[in-house]
């Protein structure tokens, strides 16, 4: 099947989409995301899981991944494969390294939904944790961390989120990861949204665990996530998981012994992936594909501020990645309608996850340079006039 | 990046890949499985998994699937969809559907290794089970299961394997399915590997869950799997997972109320799964599939034995799926080098998983037609001639 025509393509829109499937939006949303024309080709086999050749593909994907974390077997890291989507690996991972029945717990540190969705699993997996929670226009406070971290010496786990999508803020890593092996802790970072745009170097920052997914940065398409973590640890881990499929020792020892998946992998996403780092790697790595980010953020921001929109976050604190703004409080302004409008010029926004304004959000990572932002800008214009808009401002 | 070529293509060997992927060996496997060229074109688009076109794609999955097991909402079932690979939609559904702390427990009936996977997921989730076993190579004996179900009136719910590929041997579903309806008991039905190709009308037989993979005999690439089943039992089932991941209720509950996953579904691969089950009604759904299956079956059996194979089991026992034949006795046989040579020639052949003797098994499903083993019973005569192989018997 080809990729269906939109049905609300009609009249005098231009649709805009992304080259090799023009007839499909570009997706400005934190993943799914658009991906290059390569990556989609590589689909377009059948590989063996048993074969020689996807193994070494696997082994490559896991080399290549403990490489851009700074890392490698050699200074006593593994990678972990998991299929499903990424808050599988969460899962899996949270299991395997937050302690059970014991005199230790879990500190938790939120300011977005994926924090209280770790929340939510360690409580369904009744492991003992704390919380320290911020604002959602926030980033973690490193001191207040310290703080909690002084009075509560029986949490030997933190867990925090890189990249909060809720609003987009960045929290600082470095300090949170300073303050955190000062008292001796355990690092856990959820690096989904950020891992491969945004420096996280686990040597020099001294993470212990970081997961991320295959549909983020790297620009692959979604079907796996991966736990990126030291030895030992997982030694530790044996028994410790709740789950058979999503038991991450298991699934290492069967990596390691086999360099096979012990269940079906998805295939298509992995060889895919694989493309999608030799991709990563071509551009230049982190650095340069951070630095891609930052260019179609500036354009997106600068221009959404010439048409009067107000962002949640100040710039010191919103990442590369996914951007939020505030709802023009403008009667005429209808969020599923600006939403459709823009879908049917090949623009797929995002909803946004705000409990207390109304938002949206606009997202800057997948295979999308300055210039689709140029194109959604001018479109952002259009949809706002036939819609009657003529305040952007979030206050009467 | 296209399809790899093979490195050990090389002499006077002749490749003979799939159309559309020449360069990549047929896989003649349980899957992951050769699909068409159209099935993996679909995975030529990125799509939002949030846009009303996705939503609209998973609920015609969801739909669809249904239909192929002779039930709908109407008739008061339901189907949820998982990702990950099959055996996480296996062992969401034991957590979802096996009595936990009661004075219930399930029956697991076995005659091969997934019968045994389901004892260990079981067993880790500490619900209260009992087995039946039978050889390998012998169907589930329904009157056995009888007697079984009669001395032990506190086993609710019986698991039991469609199709064993550990050996290929069918079970009689319809048989079982009587008697733990003559029994009262709840039936849980693996048909990984025969759903889309071996009728089980879940209508007709009373079969209450029902799960399966994508990339069995619907033909699509793997990413996920499905859950069958009453809607009742699914209502009941609320707070029952061991998991936030692999919790089937919420699951349901998010499709029912969003028509999206909770967690990044894999776009592709559903996309593609799409197009695999409109190919799978055009070519006559089921019935049609799964005759074309049973030529390919008989094609490869009648051929093998012209050969001097012997296969594990005799034909009313062995179904379409999968055949296993018998390593030959000769020291010049060793079944690494036979596989090495048969990928050579463009196909991906089996390992046995026997516990007591050597075997190899090949698979007979995917977008595979009687040609194809033709070719492949040409090459196996080729692969035998070089490696002086002179006697296929399994006993010397």
């Amino acid at each position: 099947m080809a990729p269906k025509s939109n049905t609300i393509k009609s009249g005098n829109v231009s649709f805009n989409g992304p080259e090799g499937q023009e007839d499909m939006p570009y997706l400005l949303t934190p993943g799914p995301l658009t991906t290059s024309s390569s990556v989609k080709l590589a689909m377009l086999a059948d590989w063996g899981s048993r074969d020689i050749e996807f193994r070494q593909l696997v082994a490559n994907i896991r080399r290549k991944l403990l490489h851009i974390a700074g890392v490698s077997k050699e200074t006593g890291h593994e990678c972990v494969l998991m299929q499903g989507s990424g808050t599988f690996s969460i899962e899996a991972a949270l299991a395997s390294f937050c302690p059970g029945e014991s005199d230790k717990k879990t500190l938790v540190v939120i300011n977005g939904a994926y924090g209280h969705r770790a929340v939510k699993i360690l409580e369904h997996l009744k492991r003992p944790y704390m919380t320290l929670e911020f604002d959602e226009e926030t980033p973690v406070n490193a001191d207040k961390l310290a703080a909690t971290l002084k009075e509560n010496e029986d949490i030997s786990v933190v867990f925090v989120v890189h990249c909060e999508t809720t609003t987009g803020v960045m929290n600082p890593l470095k300090d949170i990861c300073k303050v955190c092996k000062d008292h001796g802790k355990t690092i856990y970072v959820d690096a989904m949204s950020s891992f491969g745009a945004i420096p996280a170097n686990m040597a020099e920052l001294e993470i212990d665990i970081l997961v991320s997914s295959a549909n983020k940065c790297i620009e692959g398409v979604p079907g796996f996530g991966y736990v990126l973590c030291r030895r030992d640890l997982l030694e530790d881990s044996k028994g410790k998981s709740h789950s058979i499929s999503l038991d991450l020792y298991d699934q290492w020892q069967a990596m390691e012994k086999t360099a096979q998946f012990r269940f079906t992998p998805p295939t298509h996403a992995l060889v895919a992936f694989h493309q999608a780092l030799v991709e990563h790697e071509a551009e230049g790595s982190t650095r340069a594909r951070g630095k891609r980010y930052q260019k179609n953020c500036d354009t997106l921001l600068k221009g959404m501020r010439k048409q009067g929109f107000e962002t949640l976050l100040d710039d010191d604190v919103s990442g590369p990645i996914i951007q939020t703004f505030l709802s023009p409080a403008d009667l005429k302004f209808d969020f599923d309608t600006f939403y459709e409008a823009l879908r049917a010029h090949g623009f797929a926004i995002y909803p946004g996850k705000l409990t207390k304004r109304d938002s949206f959000r606009i997202g800057t990572i997948g295979k999308l340079n300055p210039q689709v932002f140029d194109r959604l800008l001018k479109a952002i214009t259009m949809v706002l006039q036939d819609m009657g808009v003529t305040s952007t401002s979030p206050s009467n």
